[in-house]
């Protein structure tokens, strides 16, 4: 069922069967030495966020690149990352339920660095509970809410949570997190520039008050791939989380940065799809192996890598399939061609693959577990 | 990372750790008895798609419930069915690759009753190929297309295919797949009934053309849940395909049925995914642990089983969140109340998860891993 990886080193890109998400490893350490580098010299530091690649390979690859630490959003996550023996794991998401707190209470005893972000105060009880008779203080940040609505408190509560985290003798307060996904994919740079800084203002300001207060407010956590140089510039902010920018997707590239409005070309895409022609009996299209199953349908739409397939146009067909229009007078793909496709979200859709096929110079060369695949919990 | 699923017998279904798949076997079972003996008062017999629940156990029962065979999308699904006993097995898409050429004769070995479909005549002559020698003759379907224009040749250009199909030695033509998909979900029955006889009669009369040439031409084999009862009613169709009718999903349960114009009666939700409140901090919804990696946001909107939440309603709120909004004046859940849906479009939801929690009365019972999870080559 799935690839017996090693043995496929050295096999071509086009060779790998399909549906099959390759890494291109000479982009995707570009990618990481590009972001490390840029949040250096914003004397932030990085925390990439797990839940995009689900590769604790990739993680200690960014690890190795300079980040002291990663995000994981499940405790399952945070688990599979901690088992696989990396350490200063970030739970970006709260952990409300006793069986989920024990096993975060189990990552703590092998990370000390270990953190999570809260919204409740009977949750830090809760949490406060589990830690009792541990002789180990768990790592807390105070999450709040910036405009996604999602999960926080509101910034003006954030000052009264942390000082109830702070009465809890086996927390300790470490800072505030704030995340603004609502602004990620705005198209527009100056815009999504604008609309970044201001919904973090109260968040930094947050920040301020606590510190003001005497108050040992350390950290500021926040940002994605869409904002990362935007929100290098809050003064408060401590680190970034931006997972996208490791492989990129067709949803990020479709967004304008800084010096060019039509393409977001920070970061290359490292991620592609290959998938296989299995039927050209239709004037116009043809039928690809890939559907809702391998490319989630969510966040832009997969797009030829550019070559011969240029020009032409995905789409799901169903579950199983997918149709690939070529232009008028393009050459017809044949039964057996294979098409390669920067992918849609590429967080939902690593989760449905097993291994990502790594190659260099258009050869396999290893090939990564996805192994935090299906932690959903 | 993964439940230690029968350890947790006889725990009560609020207290699984989610997000969750859950079945409940009582009503699994009516599912598959009812169109069982549906199938059979029509004189057809059921070959139930595995695509949909992944899970070799789940196909074990219908194969007790009286289906003599079953359906696979992929090669690879294919495989694990034979690796887990099971028989009989229609590969319902094209296999085009030699590597997966090669495994399909693989599971031919194990399974002198697999059968695939093919829609191109170069693609016969490659099955063919890598029969050779083996002493065996592979059964194959001639796919036809009638209207969904996905896979398959024109229903005029069956009888072509079918006789150079016959020109193989180590081929046996078998007879005619024809699946409707473009019809299964339209809402109202009648014009349901009307669209999926009226594309299939094309097919029909390609059987009775072959038959009347004096081929053997003994299957018929389409049909899905949305046209089951329809697709009885043609003399040439030899079995149904039907998937989705075991478990079901809210985009299902949407469309109508030949005695509810509302709604799809004909089959009960079995499965469901239990997801937990955790952050409530707003005004009108709060936030659930499920989002874009726990149910597919694709066919139909997730929405609350019956009970404390209905009048609720579910939207995607991220990769690992969900967003349940509820009615002015309703009980506002709390962090950790547990959640029942009602899932959007089952394949690829369940294609998501590892096990199925299985229930009865309220209790788990059993777990059955979702072992066909992430076939998709």
């Amino acid at each position: 069922m799935r690839m017996k990886s090693k043995a496929l080193a050295g096999r071509g890109r086009l060779e790998l069967d399909t549906p099959c998400l390759a890494l291109d490893l000479d982009l995707l350490d570009a990618n990481l030495r590009n972001m490390q580098a840029r949040v250096r010299a914003g004397n932030k530091i990085l925390r990439p966020h797990a839940k995009t690649h689900k590769c604790s390979k990739l993680a200690r690859r960014q690890i190795e690149a300079g980040a002291p630490g990663l995000c994981a959003a499940k405790v399952s996550e945070a688990e599979a990352l901690v088992r696989a023996g990396l350490r200063n794991i970030l739970v970006t998401g709260p952990v409300v339920t006793s069986e989920k707190i024990r096993r975060l209470a189990g990552c703590r005893e092998a990370d000390p660095k270990l953190a999570v972000v809260l919204d409740d105060f009977e949750n830090a009880r809760a949490l406060n509970a589990a830690m009792a008779g541990s002789g180990q203080k768990l790592d807390v940040l105070v999450d709040v809410d910036v405009g996604l609505g999602r999960t926080g408190v509101p910034p003006e509560r954030a000052g009264e949570l942390a000082r109830k985290v702070m009465e809890q003798p086996n927390l300790r307060f470490r800072g505030i997190q704030a995340y603004a996904g609502h602004v990620q994919h705005i198209r527009d740079h100056a815009l999504r520039r604008a609309e970044s800084l201001a919904c973090m203002a109260p968040a930094a300001e947050a920040v301020r008050a606590l510190r003001a207060a005497g108050a040992e407010c350390e950290v500021l956590s926040g940002a994605g791939t869409g904002t990362f140089d935007c929100d290098l510039e809050i003064p408060e902010l401590t680190e970034l989380q931006a997972g996208s920018y490791a492989v990129m997707d067709a949803e990020y590239m479709a967004i304008g940065s800084a010096s060019n409005p039509d393409r977001f070309d920070e970061f290359k895409p490292a991620l592609t799809l290959f998938t296989t022609v299995v039927s050209a009996n239709q004037a116009g299209f043809v039928t690809l192996d890939a559907g809702l199953k391998a490319v989630y349908q969510h966040g832009g739409r997969p797009y030829p890598v550019s070559g011969r397939d240029s020009g032409s146009t995905y789409d799901w067909f169903g579950d199983e399939y997918g149709r690939l229009t070529f232009a008028a007078g393009a050459r017809q793909p044949r039964v057996g061609d294979v098409v390669e496709l920067v992918v849609s979200h590429c967080d939902p859709t690593i989760n449905l693959h097993d291994e990502f096929m790594v190659t260099r110079n258009g050869r396999v060369v290893d090939a990564w577990p996805i192994d935090l695949r299906g932690c959903c919990r």
